[in-house]
């Protein structure tokens, strides 16, 4: 099938690039800590959206190329995070040991630390094959989804929300800022690639981002509780266990499926809307993002 | 004096512009831990020297206080790391509890992260006040310097090194990066506001910026066995009491602050190679940096 070879080809793209970039020829062993926690691990949903939106407003390859794996280090460095101690202590990640299980706390802390940094170096290479206002945008993009209005601030959230009730509309706050961002900006900085994106075009892809980056949450909250740690590849059940409000939790495993169908419907018809010829992929991977399995 | 008041009127500056930018009206209570973790604190080094530089080259003055900000939050950011518990677990900063004493753990690790990504948001603001192209070439210095082969890849070899006897240069390799490099990439940002400046003139300021880089560690090691806590705002002797090596351990009191003279003296060379005319900021600056008591 034509997505799934779309599929492998970037993934190995995206692979081959991230295993380049993040260097183990560094001081202290610092850039193993860092490949550990980058290379051979997750389905890179992430910089696929970001290459099939760069793809969709026929956008630079480079470019898209470095933001494809900026915002895979950002989504890196903060399961690295997440995973010490002092948050949600987890041991098991894609399989593995979690990076500070083995590399150490503090190690486990810098690489975060670093891979945050190398994603707004690889924005910004020297030389005119990513033009300086692509760049800028690249980053300003990247570095709003991240932070205190983000992902960072989504996960201040979500520790503050620990044993308490939220109702939906928090809920969805708080993913919105902890999960949904960093996949709406992986949209728009594919679309930033672009030279001249008609502007009903560029929300109707942001409109996109905004419902999978939802959906994404809800099927994460489904599975937490439908899957077991195997086929996740990560402790199943945690959330619940944790005392974490989730979509399951709040809303039911029933209404929550109907609202994964219907978020993706919603991304569907937002690339109808686009009125862009080449959106068969980002159909495809609102598709796959629902009905993943891990 | 004409620089005590140019040294007064640009903090001021900074701090508000950093009171500004640094907002409480944030998720969760994180940007109260950001606002901890940066405001009324240090002497702004940094800052001073990214303005001084720009100054000096008669770069865009927006560019530069958003540089001088930027700067000083990634500085902030990795003393709220350094302090964790499990770095250097450290309980006292610019004479107030640090940032995990008083917000705890898991706050003080996000709030340092969402720092980092922040002075990446203020490095790349909307509008052409900043040219894109000033925008890209501070993101890319400042990336640099924070990342691996900058701040936190000195700060891996700190880790491994304690214990550990360095030999002079491996101890200057180590500072270079951990401290050095973002004290040369302020005055090196502050160039990059500039639009025409001579590569002469560059290369200078570079060697300035190394020179005082290096001078600022030797006086941190040399303060770290002659001060007092509360002269310094933070524990003293902490780091002989670690096992770290320093300066003063590795090379002895005196020889050390033979070195830290001759780094000024060396600073001040470079300025005058500079052949610009406007250097005295930076020249005091040196001077302070090397005379300073805390």
């Amino acid at each position: 099938m034509a997505f799934q070879s779309w599929m492998a080809a970037r993934q190995a793209r995206v692979e081959t690039a991230l295993a380049r970039w993040v260097s183990a020829d560094t001081p202290a062993g610092l850039g193993d800590a860092m490949r550990y926690a980058v290379l051979d691990g997750g389905k890179r949903l992430r910089p696929l959206l970001v290459l099939a939106a760069s793809e969709a407003v026929q956008g630079n390859g480079e470019a898209a190329l470095r933001a494809a794996c900026a915002v895979e280090l950002i989504h890196a460095y903060s399961l690295v995070h997440d995973d010490l101690p002092c948050m949600d202590d987890d041991v098991l990640r894609r399989g593995k040991p979690t990076a500070h299980v083995r590399f150490g706390q503090a190690q486990a802390l810098l690489a975060g630390d670093a891979l945050q940094a190398l994603a707004f170096e690889l924005l910004t290479p020297e030389g005119d094959a990513v033009p300086a206002s692509v760049q800028a945008a690249l980053c300003r993009l990247l570095a709003r989804a991240a932070g205190v209005q983000g992902m960072a601030g989504g996960q201040a959230i979500d520790l503050a929300s620990v044993g308490k009730p939220l109702t939906e509309p928090e809920l969805r706050a708080m993913h919105r800022l902890k999960t949904g961002i960093l996949l709406q900006a992986s949209v728009r900085m594919g679309v930033a690639t672009g030279a001249q994106v008609p502007p009903g075009a560029r929300a109707a892809l942001d409109d996109y981002g905004a419902a999978i980056g939802l959906a994404f949450q809800v099927v994460d909250d489904i599975l937490d509780v439908a899957a077991d740690s195997a086929a996740l590849g990560k402790t199943a059940g945690k959330d619940a266990a944790a005392g974490k409000p989730t979509y399951v939790s709040v809303l039911g495993l029933q209404a929550s499926q109907a609202l994964a169908a219907e978020l993706c419907a919603k991304a569907h018809r937002a690339l109808d809307a686009s009125a862009l010829p080449g959106v068969e992929r980002l159909r495809a991977l609102a598709d796959l993002m629902v009905q993943r399995n891990n």
